[in-house]
């Protein structure tokens, strides 16, 4: 029997040997899935997709175009690989990133509050440039933040982890904080990163400083966060905030120095062309027996 | 008698032979200027700056810190140094570019918008990455703007007023459009300029293309772009617009495809350090006899 995979799209080169079907995650799954073995996760679809790998008997191999994949860990059979999608979203989250900082320096919400009364009326902003920029987790996002960074001639102070040549350790960071004026979480949701940023770290960052974050909600103290800028000391632009949705009622939402967009730096059209290839690329190391890339769990 | 510098900032340094007297613009200007033999122009603040070279009966350098200096021509005496300040804007120009394409790639007045209303809804957006940006216009700030599009991995093409290696020559441009994601305008307003985006030019975009004006306004014909957003099949992200102010009943304003930002892309916070090193090292160059930089006219 062909092997098929079970894919998110139809306008991608798969290997001859390989029978395909195709599920973009909406409505229902297509008949005839015993056959499958490779089986591709539509991204961002909500939990349906993730329950279907149940109802595969001949699965083998299980892609997620996310990088996270501690939801899938307990769903994926003893015996089957999972491969995750590592590094697709970084240009995505680096360019929402960059709109976050730009947004907040150059005054887009005035701007745009401006457009909507007809009101044409100048001011000097802040700038990028020269700003100190504090980069806490340089992992394969943080680098691709940093390029731009650099483009636009900012001080990055990179934060990792554990320090090493060029980049500070973690623990370094109250050092750090309050020569900032502008501080990006990377951070994934994790023990050691909650509550990363509370009370104490606010307040040691200078007046007027910026805090972006568009890793995990949970690694900033939201009602911290929300004091600060509530209290006209402190700026932030945030794509993730804990909890996930911002309840409708929430003070943060109205903030004069707040910026607020709804977790959608990953799910830009830049993620589609990089996702695709890699797929093509899994699918022709399976096609030939050979190891898959980002393989985890 | 000591020779006297007229500088808008009293916080830079200055060699030890020149005395010094202050002035940025505002309120009357300071009594006893017949020695002021050099005279730096307060940045962006109207007419009454320039009115006062007539009133330097030593003056021996007008420095504007403007790119720009076609109105200071007729005002500046025979014999009298003119010095411009071509370079001082371009990152300020850069990372406002960056901004508006960003904001309009990603969908920063709708997350705007739906901040105002308490609400959290995602969706995907388009990106910048993967783009091909005609980047019209390919001096010092053309090449700003590159260095954030390259970090990006946007696709860029340069275009100039003449061809040469890896550059396009303006003749090119019809050829150039039709496959153009986003087309950047960094052109100074000369007759050769005005209105080179016509409605024929804008026709040849391809859908849902985006056109960002950050030079002059008279490079864009305002009722042609202004047609083509409202017909749905064009976006705009334009800081420069003709005619400057835009009247406050211009139906660009309320176009869903439209972002308008007031002339602000070069006067934000990374342009001030630059001026004061410029104006250091021309006052130095002065205290020695040296040629000045930036002269024209």
């Amino acid at each position: 029997m062909t092997a098929r995979v079970l894919l998110p799209w139809s306008d991608i080169s798969v290997p001859a040997e390989l029978d395909t079907a195709c599920w973009d995650g909406s409505g229902s799954p297509p008949p005839d899935l015993d056959g499958v073995e490779f089986y591709v996760l539509p991204y961002d679809q909500g939990s349906e997709p993730p329950k279907l790998i149940a109802r595969l008997p001949s699965l083998r191999v299980v892609q997620t175009l996310s990088a996270g994949y501690d939801n899938l860990l307990p769903l994926v059979p003893e015996g089957v690989l999972l491969a995750n999608g590592r590094g697709l979203h970084d240009l995505s989250v680096a360019e929402h990133t960059l709109a976050l900082i730009l947004a907040a320096q150059r005054d887009l919400p005035r701007w745009f509050a401006q457009q909507r009364a007809g009101s044409w009326a100048r001011e000097h902003t802040r700038s990028l440039a020269d700003c100190r920029v504090l980069l806490v987790g340089y992992g394969s996002i943080g680098k691709a933040i940093e390029r731009y960074l650099v483009a636009g001639e900012a001080e990055v102070v990179p934060v990792a982890s554990t320090a090493r040549a060029g980049v500070h350790g973690i623990a370094e960071l109250a050092g750090l904080l309050p020569s900032a004026d502008i501080v990006v979480l990377v951070l994934p949701d994790a023990p050691r990163t909650r509550g990363l940023i509370g009370p104490a770290e606010l307040a040691a960052l200078p007046d007027a400083a910026l805090v972006v974050n568009v890793g995990r909600g949970t690694a900033v103290d939201t009602d911290a966060l929300t004091a600060e800028v509530a209290g006209g000391r402190l700026r932030a632009a945030i794509d993730v905030v804990d909890p996930e949705p911002l309840p409708p009622e929430h003070p943060l939402w109205t903030l004069e120095g707040a910026i607020i967009t709804p977790h959608v730096a990953g799910g830009s059209a830049s993620f589609h062309p990089r996702a695709k290839r890699l797929v093509e690329r899994q699918l022709a190391h399976y096609a030939k027996g050979e190891t898959l890339e980002n393989l985890v769990g």
